[in-house]
């Protein structure tokens, strides 16, 4: 198949490459001419354009790091829409807020093209080992038609819903990570504070009904777990600056939709100020560095 | 074994029917009456204070509501400690603060008798069909001895280390169930509103980051699980207010000593709001309705 | 002098009838006819965009609800900037976020007109009374300019600094209104609740530490003071979804600027909560009522 | 007046030498031999014990640091009680919980003791100086009888109501004031980000709803006010770590009454989070340092 492809940073290389892997035709542009030749290098062509990236193209695929950016490789003069045939199908991979999806799948369904929201989770891991999830909003048909080339790149295909749930599904699964990244550091720290052991502590919860991925999977105390950013120095990982875009947009599509969202306005303010403290670029679990006392 | 039973309410009386029914010989006291009744004609003794419960058993088990009730339970003039010979082993099974557990075990050793403290999770459910989880705090000498009787009423018995990480290990968990309740209760409302099918988002949720026992297992919005909560208008379960209650106990540790705990702050306050709002007899989940519009 | 005024609100209606009472000639626009004719009966002139509102105007003001309007009435097709003639300054006084407001500034100043950002306080009352206060975000000649003019409409014009500082100055304020009315509404609700009496709390506040605006000018105990809302069933005064509004525009330049806001941003959750449960219309103080016990 | 007086830290030591100075004859005692010699070369006698300081006297002040030391002085072995002759008045001159000033109260009406709980406001400087606020909960009898005594080392001094209400008079406004406090702090700091000069935003909130003791007498921006702590490095005034006590007596009351303190318990957690960072020991102003980005 011949798919442009829009955004080739940490996520999206990796998500292209593995197309080509699986035999298809790429043609590939970034604003960064670096990554563009990366890609090159590996067997892509080049475009100087998300236009021309996506003229000849069967299928466009875009990963890109904020709504202001895929409405500008979309709708801007050298964007997809300007230079894409009608008929062909769009997925952004981005994750940004439903609202503006929603506003450019409406705008794409208008120049004849069916688009899909696609945002994915599993990190830059998941995305070189092709073992990412894919939250897919968009209709019936258009899921049918993209999912056998989203399976080149993940491994599970999730249907969310009409377009922008696979935004809507994004956040919020983000949203509930952010409290209960900070839940779990809450009460690593409350319970080694008072006395018990750390990996006995992890042991119970993850038996117990205060169990969940944070603790079970990528617990954030040191010395709990092996092979998770808390046993590296919490580098590695999903950085704490994406966790604070991530919370933004879902407590921003919160205020829009008039729906409360206290620990989830709170989480976001901990993540804000845990990166003025300087720590943006540690792994996102490292939120409980914020709870140790400082000597 | 002839074991001393205090406290026989929702929780302390299916455990001591339990005991019954693996032959233990008991002797039991709760300050009402007909709860003592109802365990002698199941096959009890029945006493008329703690230290009758208490002067002629091998084994004294308690189950109270609050702290103050265990220091009188143990300490008072008619308490357990009056009544007990030396060397008989101690548990008690409420859920009450750390320092309060430790305090009242410094005490019993002094008077010459090992106590533990092992407060269960499984709710009332759990204590009728004898699958608690114990979490046993006290040395390693106590626990072999009192495990096997744990086991009568409950599967699941873990050792978290001395004296008072019994408590610990509760009141940490469940700091952590409270944040991820409202957690969840956050992500299914603001997904809903966004647009998207509960079940669908809960499907995410449940093999994603986001995932935890208050969404797999016991989900608050109604319709995603059958035989929770949810599914019949909040009744059983948790009670909001014994999650409030346990709140109140991991954010006072924190306050004692001396660790932030900022989330665990606010559902502390948000369940003190729906309580105040007239819903906390329901169960801990419903603590999502505080997010509803009300029209 | 000949002034185009936009937006003939609850607001902006009685503050160009305070210009027409000073002797100014004005040609006003609004969305709503009706508003249109109410100020044609009162002397105005009409148009039917604000293009032709400004086109012959010496000087132009604006007042309108949020930063969409404000982007639509100066930057659309019939917008100010399609009408006015150049070297004419504009005064938008709406409520906005920061970052428009200089974006708006910036157009304008390349199409040759000088702006000024001058939200106001003091309500409708001030509005009527021609007591408001303007915040004049603008450099030191344009304020100078229209200082003469805001004078007509209010009593105390002040000038913060370059352009957006008005803005900034508004939003700041009402973001420190909220956490404070919410913080009188758990002091007053928590004294009352210990058995002091509320008038004597509110006494001992007003002459303390602890003495605010929101306590000694506009307290929300019912009883405490007379011409008040709260004296009035939380009628009149300033809603509380303005409330949520201007606390949503302070958390959102504080997330734009990158700045932690944990207060605000909880005192906004607990203003959206307030609004979810459709008290949204009331006078911004009723929101102690969210800490009253249900019966 | 024969008067007995114990605790002469920071706050009780000016505050006897205030009595002293008005004529009156004092018997002292501290833990700190120290501290008691240091009144002794003022003039007061010196006693060895609470119960010896209080033997002689006509009327017995303390001023102690919290709950448990209240609870000992009057109620110990060699407490106020087992010294004090019947109908003498007591006035504790400590902050604590309201439930314990009350429980105090009436053990001391038992014993025959009329009591007063007084907190102050004001700081050391207000205790050197005699312009200490006395917030005084007991009946108007009482009232009547201490308040020219008060008032050697007061200058406001205010009937609250019945025995208690003292001490809720004093949390109450300094939950407000800690609430307050980081509100200014937010605001101050949202501004200046935004570009508008600390001193004209701090000039438009003094003048403007957002105005508060916080903002306008104790303004934690630095180079805003002369004579704040701000202005010194956050040295002398009132310890970051005497607000978190405050506000944790508080945000316990609140629990008690089972009242919701959103705010509060969030202010709580900030400073204890801001004390954990090793800052517990500045003026509590300095708390917008949390806010700062560190570079």
């Amino acid at each position: 198949m011949k798919i442009g492809f829009v955004g080739l940073g940490h996520m999206g290389a990796p998500m292209a490459r593995n197309l080509l892997k699986a035999g298809h035709s790429l043609v590939v542009y970034d604003v960064v001419q670096r990554n563009v030749d990366a890609l090159k290098a590996a067997g892509a062509g080049a475009a100087n354009s998300a236009a021309r990236a996506a003229d000849d193209a069967e299928l466009v695929v875009t990963m890109l790091p904020s709504s202001p950016h895929v409405k500008t490789v979309y709708l801007g003069n050298d964007g997809v829409l300007a230079g894409v045939a009608p008929g062909v199908t769009l997925i952004d991979s981005s994750t940004i807020d439903p609202h503006t999806a929603r506003e450019v799948a409406v705008l794409a369904a208008e120049h004849g093209n069916p688009m899909a929201d696609a945002p994915v989770s599993g990190g830059t891991g998941g995305a070189e080992a092709g073992t990412l999830t894919f939250m897919v909003g968009g209709d019936a048909g258009v899921f049918e038609k993209i999912a056998p080339v989203l399976r080149h790149m993940g491994k599970n295909i999730v249907h969310c819903g009409e377009s922008g749930t696979g935004q809507v599904a994004k956040i919020c699964n983000n949203l509930l990570l952010g409290i209960t990244m900070i839940g779990v550091s809450e009460a690593m720290n409350l319970g080694t504070a008072l006395g018990i052991d750390a990996k006995v502590l992890a042991g119970i919860i993850n038996t117990s009904s205060g169990r969940c991925w944070s603790s079970d999977t990528y617990n954030p105390y040191p010395g709990v777990m092996e092979n998770v950013p808390a046993a590296r120095g919490y580098t590695g990982g999903f950085g704490a600056d994406l966790m604070l875009k991530d919370l933004g947009l879902a407590v921003d599509a919160a205020k829009l939709s008039k729906q409360p969202a206290m620990l989830g306005a709170l989480a976001q303010q901990l993540y804000q100020l845990f990166s003025a403290q300087g720590a943006g670029g540690q792994d996102f679990s490292a939120i409980i560095n914020l709870y140790r006392h400082q000597s």
